[in-house]
């Protein structure tokens, strides 16, 4: 925990059981919890022994919040389609358990691009922008170009055939057009909260 | 030419003497002639003895038009960037050749989304829309959900690193979240002006 | 609905409840409903809900047909195998949805070219021919090579070992050797159905 | 050459120098002499020590014939476009010194679908038939449906963008929905005349 | 059945009333019947209605064997694994109710080299020889260079990881350092045996 | 210029003639100058008629500084390689163009890593770090793991055979165990120094 | 078993009845047993019918161990993440059974690389060391600029999204800045392990 | 020099300048020099400053030997073909200049497998072989199934189409159905000498 950051439980292939013990191990240095990527019954297991845990359905995770943790700066959370919400949700749970606040910005698809402009003024108040997009990943290139500030790109799994499990929206963020665009891996929600909550602390840290 | 349209030259890996031969004998039957993909030297060779057609070095054509077809119907080009301009002209060289007005909207990417903007009514008004763009060619799929018209997606190699080639911007437009979008071959300039022109026939047929 | 189309429902992803929901909230302004990617058990739920939608097991589609609307133009669906069928049907309903008149010419791939040359007569008096093919997808170009009109090309994801779920097919069809024709995605029965409902509204909007 | 067959020179890496000290160790046991990927300027230079060699610069080969060997059996060889040629030649002068009679029937590609009918009796009277296509090889799934006898396809590096150096060609092939098609590596055009010569000197081993 | 090989129905993505009806359709015309690609459950349906036919678990087919057809020929079935035997035996079955007369080497993989040396002379007695092999596939090339009749090679999807479901195999098989050697699709047992069986007629044609 | 940062210009594939346009156009608003990818022989055509201009060869660029820029903030510029520094000096340039200080900490890869280790408290001094890393990227993990602030990953094209020209340390970078790192496309400096200045002013602005 | 090793038994794709039947047939001839890739259920099968044998659920495998086997040499075994630990116990148990001391140290993946320095002298006092990691593979070239013993790095398919299956940390490996690092197949703990025991038995003979 | 191992100079993308100013640097130090990847025009003008370099330029070293160090071990180097030597000469100039000796055995591809036969004695004498193959590189299950031995193989970028400039053998090679084969990157002939040249000092130390 030398980051100042909660440790973070990565459920993926990590019984109940072995939740239970590392959250067990956790809470007494910890004030906040974060599993990300538990499924329902794997929760419901782990609940039963912690039921002071919150799970979170949509972004897969468990969380125990520190109350007295002051929200500082902004994040926008943008998706392209109602199907990246999932990976949104994560993003966003993980920015909220690391102190920041959360503006989700959600289906706003460059197919109808009058819903992107209609939220524009909101995202560009967030110091950071997340865009989740699948299919060809599209968005983030319109959003790079129309903010300022910077802009983490996450691919998603969303799409089929030719889309190779989300590659296609991965290489389309790498070879954006739009300067102040950095990606990260498909579905990693998680990772771009995580960047973006480094700049965050970043800019309220200088402000002490 | 059963198709009505002039028989069209491949120039890559043609020698110049074969291309002369090849519109020498289409001379007698075709009013048009259509060579692509022949680079300047070669050109000028065929050029010495065939004088009567026209070089143009950014399409890499050579052409003879038929002075007396009627220029019919309206084929909107529009690029993403300055470098995607030779595959463009490519599409407008051929589409010109077919009979089809062109209207080029040149290097209005994404990244300065105002451009296209600024260009959306002269778009809208064509039949068709080709839409050439490298790098991560989303401009397709904005330009795909602003207009009701066919829009053929070229992709070109232009780019570096992870855009393998072309690949990337082929598999955008492929998975392109906006509907009404097809795709032609990397740098095909050539094809989607074959497509365009063949609606824009069928268009004006049906008139009669 | 900007663009005259009945707004479709992507279902894959989707649960029943949320179908039933976005029916419900488009009834009223759209006399036509489409909703793709509706497997049996979904479709099920959705019709308790909304039995006058009809459900077909094959395209995975939810429709409900606007009878006033007149059928204007003629779309000609060819597949290489009987497998291809059930992306074919979501291209034929698509396009009866949208209005156009559906020709379906199945299973005559280039294995046995007689079948293809016997509906040769019937495919060319089509507008536009839309061709499905899995396995190396070579129908495409045989199909090319033998009609006018635009051919949209969909690959399917039927085959197996190099096949790679369709991209053989995908590169075969952006290849090809005969011009005019475009691609869309794997198994993007819907998306050829859009692109030549277009083609043939384009057509009979010039008429008036 | 315990097959029986004259050993094969690979040029291609290999240095004029070396490539005139194969040739006269093999000069005494083998009546003839076969050395593919030579290119003009390497040739060039092993003609001046082995001037009795003679070189073809299509198919980039040098050989010399054995006079008394009798021609048997016929191999059709087949190709799409005129740019596949140097591949065919390479397997045509390889099937000729390995003592087969060579068919040659040129730019049949199935964009023009008539070419490849005119010549089908043709082609029918062969033993076996190599078809030589690069872009999307469909050819190779037309002649398989159409002849009843081996068909060995050979993929050429002919195409740009997607098609990825032959790799297009080569899956198609793989794939073919006809029989009775088998492959070998991009461009290898002595590989296909080599299997080619083994089937047909199995036909006229057995007449003994 | 203009080849004179009995039409085969392949299985896979049909259903078992679609089976019967092609069988019960083909029954008049045919002597033989084989169904490839049918696993039990679906074979268990089909025997039901059909209960003349033989259902072989291992190769998954569905046979009817015609008791008058002369055996003539030879082809050898070397497989590298016992994990290949399944599509060895689709290859057997098939070559098997063409008529031909088959000899099967299973397990002699390159890692014992000493098993391969031990069948050797019975596989150069084959006129033809099908190599299946998964893994690295280097089988293949052993064989290829030790015996001087045809090769054809059948990668399996046997393996893991960068194996790649066959891939690796396959290319294997085509870049072959050894001459006489074409490949077919991975895990296409039938394919190979109807290349062999193909080879075996034409010998024996040619006899009469 | 819409967001405080002076216009690039992109010089690969631009004339100099067209770059000297460009940057005649530029400078009467904007006070500094950068063009990337400038090689030498361009560099000197456009130096000749913009003297005042500065060329590097190592980075490639051409650049104007506008002298009055106050930097602020602090990046750090890691490289594994030597190899690797002409991309790294293309971000540093980018960075100092746009006003940030910059540490360049070069050759510190993980094959010899007390070198990363005697430089760890200076790149722990930054507000964000740029690694720049070719072979197999390990290098970005391993920073990664070390500091608490925002890393920017560049892939470089170093390397040979498996390295895919880049692609192997791209998805090293993207798939990173350590959290707190997101990637740009291979080779481009300039993009990691525009989202690392991007922070850069968020923190500046934010002070005000 | 020509080198002295216990032949092994694969068990992936092999039924119970099959593994009962290997290893009563071996039982005579060695003195220990090893069958990799054996899951619970089918493990319980041949255990019903070989009480004598013991399973190990962490690494499916089933082993009869030569109790007079004396143990020689020293292989560690270093694992990034404890999702590895499947693979690392498979070769644990291989270099076991083949009479090798293993040393393990599990979990010290880059992310948190004081926990490796910690082992570190553990590590350098190993004659070999296999170092297993999924997700970016990082860990590999740490250790190989850390020791100066052989390492042999296996990949393991844990990640997701662009880790392609294990792909990203072979490539990773492969092309390692450290020298001394020699890579086998995704998830092949056993082959790592064979590769390992071969260098020690090498050392030990020697000393004979 | 940590390892007891000379500091190796890896040419590539160095500049004969730099070159000379590393190998001054050295020489107090190092009483052996090596640098590997430098063709022909650098080192004469490096060898213009250091007369007492030698220069080979099949392998493309530089090397300076020292004299008083004593072979040890034997390391056995296996080519399938002649273009492979110069791969396998970098491995046998490093694994002289680290103390070892060097069996070569070339040419002996399992196209024609009594020629590696012929050798095996001598090969299975080595303590470690190093098998080094293009085209398909089946030559390392060959060898990896006759010896007891580590086998390390190096796929080579000998090969066309298909072979994918190497990773066709590298495949190959990491999926050998023999055990005890690990693999290094296509080309680095180096990496393989160094990791022999390991294993062989590890057998000697431990004599002492
Ligand atoms: N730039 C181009 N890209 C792709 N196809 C082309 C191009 N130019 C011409 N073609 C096609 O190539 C055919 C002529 O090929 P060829 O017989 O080789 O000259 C024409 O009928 C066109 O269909
Ligand atoms: N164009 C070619 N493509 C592939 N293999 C060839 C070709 N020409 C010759 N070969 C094969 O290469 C072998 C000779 O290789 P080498 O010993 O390197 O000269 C011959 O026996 C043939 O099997
Ligand atoms: N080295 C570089 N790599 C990627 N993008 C760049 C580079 N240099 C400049 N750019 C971007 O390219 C834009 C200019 O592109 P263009 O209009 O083609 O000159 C700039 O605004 C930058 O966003
Ligand atoms: N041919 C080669 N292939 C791969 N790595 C090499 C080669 N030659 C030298 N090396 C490695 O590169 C390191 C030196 O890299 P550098 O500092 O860039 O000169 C050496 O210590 C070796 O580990
Ligand atoms: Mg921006
Ligand atoms: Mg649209
Ligand atoms: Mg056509
Ligand atoms: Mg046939
Ligand atoms: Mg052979
Ligand atoms: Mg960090
Ligand atoms: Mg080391
Ligand atoms: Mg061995």
């Amino acid at each position: 925990q030398r980051t100042g950051y909660p440790e973070v439980i990565y459920g993926s292939g990590k019984s109940a059981k072995q939740i239970v013990g590392i959250v067990k191990a956790m809470k007494d240095s910890q004030k906040s919890i974060l599993a990300t990527r538990v499924e329902q019954s794997k929760a419901d297991e782990v609940l039963k022994e912690l039921p002071f845990l919150k799970y979170d359905a949509v972004s897969q995770t468990l969380t125990l919040k520190d109350k007295e943790r002051v929200e500082v700066g902004n994040i926008a959370i943008v998706t392209a389609g109602t199907s990246d919400i999932k990976v949104a949700e994560e993003a966003a749970v993980t920015a909220e358990i690391f102190g920041n606040q959360v503006t989700r910005i959600y289906d706003v698809g460059v197919a109808g691009i009058h819903r992107l402009f209609a939220k524009l003024d909101v995202i560009r108040q967030a110091n950071v922008v997340i865009v989740i997009a699948g299919m060809e990943g599209a968005l983030t290139s319109v959003v790079g170009g129309l903010v300022d500030h910077p802009v983490i790109a996450v691919p998603t799994s969303i799409g089929y055939g030719s889309n190779l499990g989300g590659m296609t929206p991965l290489l389309t963020m790498l070879n954006s057009c739009s300067s102040g665009i950095s990606v990260v891996n498909i579905d990693n929600g998680f990772g771009a909260a995580y960047n973006a909550s480094m700049i965050n602390r970043l800019i309220s840290e200088e402000h002490i």
